[in-house]
């Protein structure tokens, strides 16, 4: 037998989105043509912050977590979402990863994931850190939710990119 | 001939994790054993905040970004990525998803992006919905990010569950 | 060196879509919550019909395709795929499947694929037997290709289903 | 409690295949090996026609189905399966697809998905294109079945393709 | 430019398959159906031994590889396997893991992997064991092939497995 | 009613690891940065043997097994599962696949699976190889584990490999 829970009401106060979308005259969601382009070194760096509380951020540290250890999990399948991004992202193209690197920093009871993609490709990996920083971050809360459920996940970012057309970009924000 | 650009150094000003992981003495990263368990209901809302700043909301809202309508884009693979949930989180169990909603509300020129989970099954729902809620967010990301990189998503977090041996939980944090 | 070709114009004589989606006032794509549904007995079998030609079809009958035996990858190929339907179909459900089935048969140059799929679920397997009839189909396309560029498929429809709330249903064309 | 149906008859009239396969004496299913070819720009443009009748034709495109826009999930689903087709066609090599573009257009009450595929690769995107307008089909069927399961694909096939050793070539059928 | 390597002979002793296969007359790969079956619990063990020298056990037990700790990567790589068993072998049916667990053992320089699988379903997870087993010592060649590209992965086999209709069963082989 | 059955205990003779994994200082699994290199030919040969035992090798060789013939599916799982290794093992990188082969001879009752690789690229085909032999082998204890469930996949291994800094290379071990 079922125990049946109504769905919750949805809480937001945010204004709904009464008409949220139109497509332009040629109805097209386009994947940009990269074909033209040539093959370019690319780098791109992306940072999601998770903000864990002392009791969480301890069992991570410690490693106590009943599931085992957060970080280890998180840089793993950080690393193979990265590898997953055109799957993942519609409009992404797919492209030859030459490396994905995911590491972690504590800032107080803070766990900053940094995700570090690389290739030589037609387009840029952008996406493909900040998927690997937002996975590791999803995994690092499935660790620790059996803890504390109220984990956020803030600022997934990207902190700086190079190569394309648009050159080296840096976030200015801290 | 590759334009090399040398990879940025690392700008985090967080302490490094000088030993970030060690395991218990067993070696396991542990999949919880639901198989005991009695399916039951169960519920799990999520959300993730996109501060896309005026002009890349106005582009949003207006679909008018070169690659098409962000919100349809969103929706799906938001969609489609909790459908993944157990491919991309480790530890995760699979399970038969009822139903799965994304939508969208503003809050200013920040993007608040819901998920719904739902599901009759040994384990919750909380990582579906967390997991459409973040790729969703991605994909803001993806189609905005030539308007402006330095986009950031905040807040990814549950808002409430219900359902499960932990029972309705509710986010305190408005 | 590139050998650059111009992409072709579009040949349709249809009217283009000038207008081709606009989405209702809560601006969601569904995906039907079958939440409350039993899991009930359901089948499903669909059919695809492939125009080989007098050459192809001799090739595919007697396995002398340069790639190997067509029928053997296209039955293997459609059975995977069915396995994948809800990796494929945005709005479609991950359901667990009893058994998916491809078989052939030979309308004189007219290869038939008949795909059957069968489940105990919330909801129907029409998709199933339908995107495993579409990707065998597929598959003779890819072996034949080499053959016969012109090669087309025709007809991918549902022939019947049994279960769940609309009960039995036949195609009424033969 | 399973309502239980018999799984129906086969129905097709066309002659079994009695012995449907027989493989070459070396045994093997080939993947063509292209490694020694030269990477060159090539393309390739499917259609397939969906006979939707006056009432589902109507449905799509007004958007007022009950899982929402079918266009629009359709031209996303289609771009993501093109990205997905080595995975779905066993003997297809992994290319990098430079852009995939799905888009519709209406004969009447027959809508027609056409998609087009572009790469600089050592093997064309013939398949790449059938298989973004064929689960563009299918995710049209899923969308459209409620409101009638007797909908048909009908000519999934190749337009027409350049690039490569064959060269350009065009389909001579209207 | 290339340095072409011509492709090596090969070098198998053993008397080459003249004829491999032919199909029964039916011409069926028969995904067998387990819709009729009632869902009952089953486990199954599997083990993989690795044979590494002297050199890479060391290097496995120190952690001093290049690419890192190789029980962790395995570890987490076999259960995300065992969780894509239906994915990978072709005739599986998709089954709802309750758990998967991959533990280590030492015999000398041989490292041996052990994977459990555990279901509620109406078939075994003999090919779940299996495969998680399997990929964990993929994982492990991966990370030492540098070391030692000879290393063996000796006798994958099933240990043992209880539930369904053959109860059950244990190896005889110590 | 579930028959409960309890999970076996386990029957390692083998140390138990007692502290199986600690991590470098810098915390890192490393994917490798193969963006410097350039893209050169590469191949690898793998082996796998399967112990079949008189039973079930006679049904191999007369494909008279109840799920179909083995070495078809075997072969093509092999194919797809090659293609797929980028996703199976995390530190591996994606790269395109010229062509994979897949296989078979017999030693007696041992069925001898081969695959071979070939690519282009920046980083050697031997997981490929590895995993194709692996896979093919798995799926031919899937269709004869019902005739007897101790077969064993043995000596799972790299046969050749050419191309890369470290050259060819072949194994010593008939």
């Amino acid at each position: 037998m079922l125990d049946l829970v109504p769905f919750p009401e949805r809480v937001s106060d945010a204004r709904p989105v009464s008409k949220p979308s139109h497509i332009a005259a040629d109805g097209s969601l386009i994947m940009v043509d990269v074909g033209a382009k040539t093959a370019t070194e690319r780098t791109a760096v992306a940072r999601a912050e998770i903000r864990l509380g002392a009791k969480a951020a301890a069992a991570v540290r410690d490693a106590t977590l009943a599931k085992g250890d957060a970080l280890v999990a998180a840089q793993l399948a950080g690393i193979m979402a990265a590898k997953a991004t055109a799957t993942l992202i519609p409009l992404a193209h797919p492209i030859p990863l030459s490396s994905v690197d995911v590491t972690f920093s504590w800032n107080g009871d803070v766990l900053v994931v940094e995700a570090r993609a690389h290739t030589v490709a037609q387009t840029g990996v952008e996406m493909e850190a900040m998927t690997a920083a937002s996975v590791a971050a999803l995994v690092v809360y499935d660790m620790t939710k059996a803890v504390d459920k109220g984990i956020s996940i803030e600022r997934v970012r990207l902190i700086s990119k190079t190569g394309g057309k648009s050159g080296t970009w840096e976030s200015q924000t801290p």
